[in-house]
């Protein structure tokens, strides 16, 4: 199975590319359009998208890519960021003087860095793979990268410092998309998550309220919900909601069955497999 | 008056920081913690920080300093995202062969790279201001960067296009902050917005529904709903949401009242002047 995800060689995405498809070619593309891009066309198996993360939040341009895309939904997957400080062989702590890393990866670090590297300046890079990149690539023992575990081993570099980030809580979450006539539905084997996206007729006080009476008379469990204004249509909103349960099956089935009734649009993302954190 | 915003100088935040705050001194830090942690310690007098994108979606980390550090949100300004292509003095569109800027932005604006410079090569670096003030470093002719035209302005660059983005529907939105103990309170004067984060004692489907009632059953609008779950406690979800009015006038106050009651922990983060979108 050949697999696109966005990114550098040795980046989260190509690790939570394997942790959802283990065994399969992960493939580097540019862009999260051309992700889609590509699963849609057939040039691909499949895709990988980062859609949220515990500290930084949703990734907005991939739930529109969901929306504007067909594609579906058939696995989530946490994967934690864990920062490590690497350098090339023979690199010692005392003796770096550039730590390159994404300015968002070396915020995160900042106090590792405070503690253990006051002496060295913090070169902030695009990428946190392409920062491991370019110390193997400079080749110069007095610059360190912070990245990856993965990307350590694929850039030959040396793990000076494991788990360097202030808050050990960084979690993206990722999902893999399947385009539609190549996606064998069956029912999802074991705890369930669906997720939908839908606006609704009106713009009234409590049109949301109303909505989620379909899921809450149905004791049907929910994981997350997210907002977002519709641009260029004031007082508009679309609502992205993860749910328990599948969508094919009682009582969620007759729950979307009801939002259908009351909504403007609602379209299934897809149902699979709950994962969980850590 | 001094704003602590987190970037370079020209960086879209300093733009934000002089539209909400005119006539006051930005000055650029290097985190979202270092701007919470100065106007907290009162070296400066204000903050401002991004809060969500339309296309990338919220800042969680922002909203988690919101709840660590006891801030007053004091107002709140969209600010349209709009990219142009720059260069030194003398450059010329078929001249160039090296595009500097941050790898979002170089996406958001492929379709114009292809069409007019598909003869350049991009070049991802951490910040669009940071590539702008690289391209007046470098002084040479075949380097553009794509980046504010405040960018242009703060690195002495000629704008060769301007608005090359493909989504013009970009914007982000910036709260401004103050020190809870310098503030001072007063009605909001026009139509007001009040953000809250809240978390349910309870966890069992329907507990959002159950606490949406007590804003639904009074008609006040919702401008924003998102969950995050509480990390280490699932099932668990810290909610925020941004409602219409002010929180000591009615009917909101009653409404907040009313959430307290049920609620584990309610935070007004502040009620301020609502801000419309470009």
């Amino acid at each position: 199975m050949r697999i696109a995800f966005q990114g550098e060689i040795g980046a989260f995405s190509e690790e939570a590319t394997l942790a959802l498809y283990p065994g399969a070619t992960p493939l580097a593309t540019v862009s999260f359009d051309e992700v889609f891009r590509q699963v849609a066309d057939g040039s691909v198996d499949r895709g990988v998208i980062p859609i949220e993360n515990t500290l930084f939040g949703s990734v907005h341009v991939n739930y529109d890519l969901l929306r504007a895309y067909d594609l579906v939904i058939e696995g989530e997957w946490y994967l934690r960021i864990r920062h490590n400080l690497m350098a090339l062989s023979g690199a010692t702590l005392p003796a770096i003087r550039r730590v390159l890393s994404h300015p968002q990866a070396l915020g995160q670090c900042q106090a590792f860095l405070k503690e253990h590297l006051a002496h060295a300046e913090p070169a902030p890079v695009y990428d946190t793979a392409g920062a491991a990149k370019m110390v193997a690539e400079n080749g110069d023992l007095t610059e360190a990268a912070i990245a990856s575990e993965r990307a350590a081993e694929t850039y030959g570099l040396t793990i000076l410092a494991r788990g360097v980030e202030s808050n050990h809580q960084n979690y993206t979450r990722f999902l893999g998309l399947v385009r539609r006539d190549a996606w064998e539905r069956r029912p999802v084997d074991g705890p369930a998550r669906t997720s939908i996206v839908y606006t609704m007729r009106e713009n009234v006080p409590g049109a949301l309220f109303k909505s989620l009476a379909v899921f809450a008379l149905r004791d049907i469990d929910l994981f997350k919900i997210e907002s977002r204004p519709v641009v260029g249509s004031p007082g508009n909103y679309l609502f992205y909601l993860d749910l328990g349960g599948d969508a094919e099956t009682p009582p969620l089935r007759q729950a979307l069955a009801h939002l259908t009734e009351i909504s403007a649009e609602v379209r299934v993302l897809g149902s699979y497999l709950k994962a969980d954190i850590g």
